[in-house]
């Protein structure tokens, strides 16, 4: 959809405009007219004549013209009334102010559906109801009532809600934060977040797409839409209600692992959405990203006045995990002909404390001459002969000749350096106000210039028998079985390219036996009952049984006690089933998530999972370096790979294991939870073995 | 020491004092006059008649009296001269502003040696050299060049880096924080970080401490009276050079987990010093600690008018792990009955993007008065109709008529609440900027009540054989031999009480076999060598071993195997040992900090240690809290406790190991460092077994 007639309108009607300040419908008047809007403004008010030296009309259709854009800010109740106003006369766009729909009900929500439905009949775009409006700042486009007109910048901000845009509005101003646009979405009846980032992808005067939501209505359209919009420019949201979300975790194995939240991590990690914790973090990022290139690699020089502030800006650098960049002699050499003695020439480059602006600007040059620098983050302690303003210039004369590798800076203090910020930021320079938040800025910087130079996503699709699937799939589905059995767990993921142990299903101690003697001993035994989840919990599995009497034992044992722990179960029988050995213990497991669809899990084995909470989570479909990745992320990879002599195990199987299954998960909508535990891995060049599997499934 | 002429003097000379604008010397004078010292101040200067007033004498002699307090800004080879005078007319406190001592070289340090041996043999208290000066804002004493006099207030703060200082001041005088004191203590040639927090804390104007260090002068004293002090006072220090130290790591195993960091951040954690890792935390902290009484828990309600920050908080609140209160009955009828139907009457309570002050009147008294909750935080957005100052007003109004709980807010925004935020902070009701960084306040003050409320410490006193271990201990030192080897330090824990497992030395396969058959199989075979610290690593360990034929075979292969890998390696047998099995494996460990002595270490045993990283630290000596708490802290505790139907092991029995091994490190300071991996414990009731051990010994 094109945003032409909301960002830049020639005409603009303010259908509720008051005469009486302190009400909606003066201020935002009052706001258009005083930004110095150049098209018309229609105040719409039965009840007057003019409103702040405006002609008033009594209602749209009077107006004898089509508004390029129609604010509305009567009550809930008359809008639908007015939103068909605009269908008839032909209106395109429309900004609900007025609140009182879904969020207060059953009635508001009628209400919105109303009005959404005209929209739709009618072709008109809307945003909100219950918004704030919207704010071009170059258009002197002030369409809301959240204040002044703040500076033109280069941000794109877009806000579910409008309480808190009015508060990073006035922050804003405050720091002399710019934007290109601002739009409050309110309840996204009709224009939702990805309307509006979709709008900011393709705007020319928006450099970096920045917002706070609470929620993403389409989540599968997000994420993809989101990735190939953050190869140009940055996105950066806050989301909150990260916790909330969290408490609801679902009840089985996977689930309670896995909230909604990790799916949100993994969406945002997925499209390359930079998260915020808070509205100063995303200024800093914000500022940077619009005002700086990217560094080309993760390397920081930093440049300072004073050995303490230099020590706190190392300690960040290490714990963010950037790299201290080692100058070459040749910097040194240049250091040190223009540096006094007592300078630190290394890095941190310490100019000591009576330095003016001039050594700023050696040092300055020389580190971005380094090619061992990709990126210099500038400190200042305002002391007795220190010249912040001289060498804020100095800064900014500087990155516009040497204009390849981002410079970021931050001056300690606050009167004493206040003249020196303000020429930084109109230069072009962030300034951050404490050095580890601008190294942690460095460090987005940094991951989202890897991230937009990673290889293309590959998806490999291996040759497998779906058909097999869908007969199983289909069977349950029909049958209302919502959880398949491990015997047919595990026939699904054979026709996905994953070996399982052989084994049989005995009814009678002497069945077991002689299963087990036709497999070889040892044995492995499991209860067999749709009822029981957790086998082991009701020691329902018993390991390593090595001749016909431990198994008749064994077998007899289990369906003896366990019927008394668990009266209720309906228990089959018990599994006999070759014993695999040798390997490592992991579990690959998806569920999937009601908002991104499937996210696949990787974690070590066994009982240990839940100890450690040690897992990796990524959304499906994954590539091999995503697959790979997952594993790299957990701290078992380490034992995976092998440690102190011990042999590793075959990495790539196991990357190759995720994938399929990722593969199924993505052509089968109906599994709804799947965990491979254990996944028994050896080294490399064996192939691992799905011991024990649980799939659930849904209709879709 | 008393710091009476330091922080009220009532004559102070300025030895250096300068007519020359932009000297220090000129500085300092101009600070003291600016800021209305109300004692005599005596500019000491040869080559003037007076200086901005006031009559200047050529030097300390010809005064005529003893000043309280001379600060020193000559250049640095003068000053040994100056001190001298000090001495000979009986100055008792001095503080020496001049660099060029210590932090220049080998000459710096001879000078600073020599003032400061001048210093002691006359009993004289020397501040500095190479620092800021000192300020009492409350004496209007500003013995410094850091600019303006700052706000009185309650804060001492001391800092080790000047230029720090500067900017500090600046950053406070904008946001109206006020000090009691501000000390910058330079080289520390004398007067050291713990001179002054003990000053501080006696100073009945003081009701928060804290500074910025990069090193401290002595660990042990250090801990030893922080701890005392933060009973009355809460320290909050910010410590630099936490990475780099962390890089210098040792090469030996636990040294290669256990940096100094780790020892600062124990150190602290027993001292119950509050760490900051920046200025504006510290801020944040000090304010709410200075201004507000303590949380009696942890159960926050917050009170907003707007959704989206209310989510934020909600978000932050878990994350932190605070409580979220659940208001009373009563409490939620007395919101109903003065808020708008459409309010959200549970917690966050929020009033409504119209609320006038009255509702947040109405919340923050009700909110108070339940008894489920122990902390208020209110949060506003700047919408049309809201009130920030007489929102402001109320909140100051009803924290005096009810102050037995702490209330902190945050008024998002900037010029909007500017007036809000002035009358809330001059009001003692502490404002921070961000709601995430006013929960990490509120966890910070919850935690320190924690701290403040714990049980007194007591170190349990095993009965030992001290005697046996003294006379390994000083024959090892005797024969200059570094590493214990496993045989002795197994007997050293024995006569600390630990068990290990029986076992000989055999040299030949047939001692092998005979002391295996003697012990009873399964056995262990470890190769034994002074020269072998990771056994595994070489194949030295082979398990499990059931006849006289394993064991022979087993024994023959490490003798041909091992020295062909480590030719130099002296090989002086194989340990035959029996086999102990059935335990989980976890490892003990010490190592001693140069700073702060020894360093108790727990963590899961085995190769694991490493992958996993799950190790708790702890200063010794511990207590049986401490022990506990040092197990609690890792994941592998859960796994300890049993999970999913496995038995947990004596939990009890591990925290005991760890207080004997404390009493034996803390009665043995030559012992350096000390492992016992693994150490292996079973279910309740039985007894750990200490199935390796090394210890190394260095001349104390």
């Amino acid at each position: 959809m094109s945003f032409e007639s909301f960002f830049n309108p020639q005409s603009v009607a303010i259908v509720g405009a008051s005469q009486q300040k302190g009400k909606v419908g003066y201020e935002i008047l009052k706001n258009m007219i005083d930004a110095g809007f150049e098209g018309r403004i229609f105040p719409i008010n039965p009840n007057a004549q003019s409103i702040e030296g405006l002609e008033c009309h009594g209602d749209l259709e009077s107006l004898g013209q089509t508004p390029d854009l129609v604010i509305i800010v009567v009550p809930a109740k008359v809008v639908p009334g007015i939103m068909q106003q605009c269908a008839k006369i032909g209106v395109k766009s429309v900004i609900i102010i007025t609140a009182g729909f879904k969020e207060v009900g059953e009635e508001g929500r009628e209400l919105e559906k109303k009005i959404s439905q005209i929209a739709r009949q009618a072709g008109i775009r809307l945003i909100g109801p219950n918004c704030l409006g919207l704010i071009v700042p170059a258009n002197k486009l002030n369409a809301s009532f959240g204040g002044n007109l703040p500076a033109v910048g280069s941000i794109g901000y877009l806000s579910q809600s409008g309480a808190l845009l009015t508060a990073i509005l006035d922050m804003a101003n405050a720091s002399g934060i710019g934007f290109s646009k601002l739009v409050s979405i309110g309840n996204k009846a009709d224009v939702d977040e990805l309307d509006v980032i979709d709008a900011f992808a393709s705007d020319a005067d928006t450099k970096v797409i920045a917002g706070y939501l609470e929620s993403i209505s389409d989540g599968n359209q997000f994420v993809r839409q989101a990735e190939q919009i953050s190869h140009d420019k940055p996105i950066l949201l806050i989301k909150s209600g990260a916790t909330e979300a969290g408490a609801k975790a679902a009840s089985s194995h996977t689930g309670s692992l896995a909230g909604t939240e990790v799916a949100y991590e993994s969406a945002f990690e997925r499209a390359g959405i930079i998260r915020c914790s808070s509205i100063r973090q995303q200024f800093d990022y914000a500022q940077a990203l619009a005002n700086q290139p990217l560094p080309a690699g993760p390397r920081v020089a930093v440049i300072t006045n004073a050995g303490g502030p230099g020590i706190m800006a190392t300690d960040s650098i290490e714990q963010q995990g950037l790299a201290f960049a080692k100058l070459t002699d040749e910097t040194i050499e240049r250091l040190s002909s223009k540096l006094p003695t007592a300078a630190n020439l290394y890095n941190p480059i310490d100019v000591l404390g009576d330095a003016l602006a001039d050594r700023y600007e050696h040092a300055l040059e020389a580190a971005l001459d380094d090619p061992n620098v990709d990126v210099v983050l500038v400190l200042l302690t305002p002391q007795a002969m220190t010249e912040p303003a001289a060498t804020a210039r100095a800064i900014v004369r500087i990155s516009q000749q040497k204009s390849a590798k981002p410079i970021l800076s931050c001056f300690l203090g606050a009167a004493k350096v206040e003249e020196g910020v303000r020429i930084l930021r109109e230069g072009g320079i962030p300034h951050i106000d404490a050095s580890e938040r601008a190294v942690a800025t460095i460090k987005v910087m940094a991951d989202y210039a890897r991230w937009r130079s990673r290889p293309k996503r590959v998806v490999k699709l291996f040759a497998v028998n779906r058909r097999k699937v869908e007969n199983i799939v289909d069977r349950h589905l029909r049958q209302k079985l919502r959880e398949i059995g491990e015997a047919e767990a595990k026939e699904i993921l054979e026709a996905y390219g994953f070996v399982t142990p052989k084994g049989t299903i005995a009814t009678t101690a002497e069945h077991a036996a002689a299963i087990a003697t036709q497999l070889g001993f040892p044995v492995v035994l499991k209860i067999w009952s749709p009822d029981i989840l957790h086998k082991s919990d009701v020691d329902g599995v018993q390991i390593g049984l090595k001749s016909v009497k431990e198994v008749k034992d064994a077998f007899d044992l289990m369906m003896y006690r366990i019927p008394k722990k668990l009266p209720d179960a309906n228990i089959l029988g018990v599994l006999v089933q070759e014993m695999c050995s040798g390997g490592k213990e992991v579990i690959l497991g998806m569920k999937r998530d009601p908002h991104f669809g499937p996210l696949m899990m990787f974690g070590m084995g066994g009982t240990m999972v839940e100890v450690l909470k040690d897992i990796a989570f990524y959304l499906a479909p994954l590539t091999a370096e995503e697959a790979r990745h997952m594993l790299v992320k957990t701290r078992t990879y380490q034992m995976l790979k092998g440690v102190r002599g011990q042999e590793g195990v075959d990495v790539d199987a196991l990357a190759e294991g995720l994938q399929r299954l990722s593969q199924l998960v993505t052509e089968f909508s109906q599994i709804q939870e799947l965990d491979i535990n254990p996944y028994m891995v050896g080294p490399e060049g064996t192939t691992p073995i799905a011991v024990d599997a649980r799939i659930s499934v849904e209709e879709v």
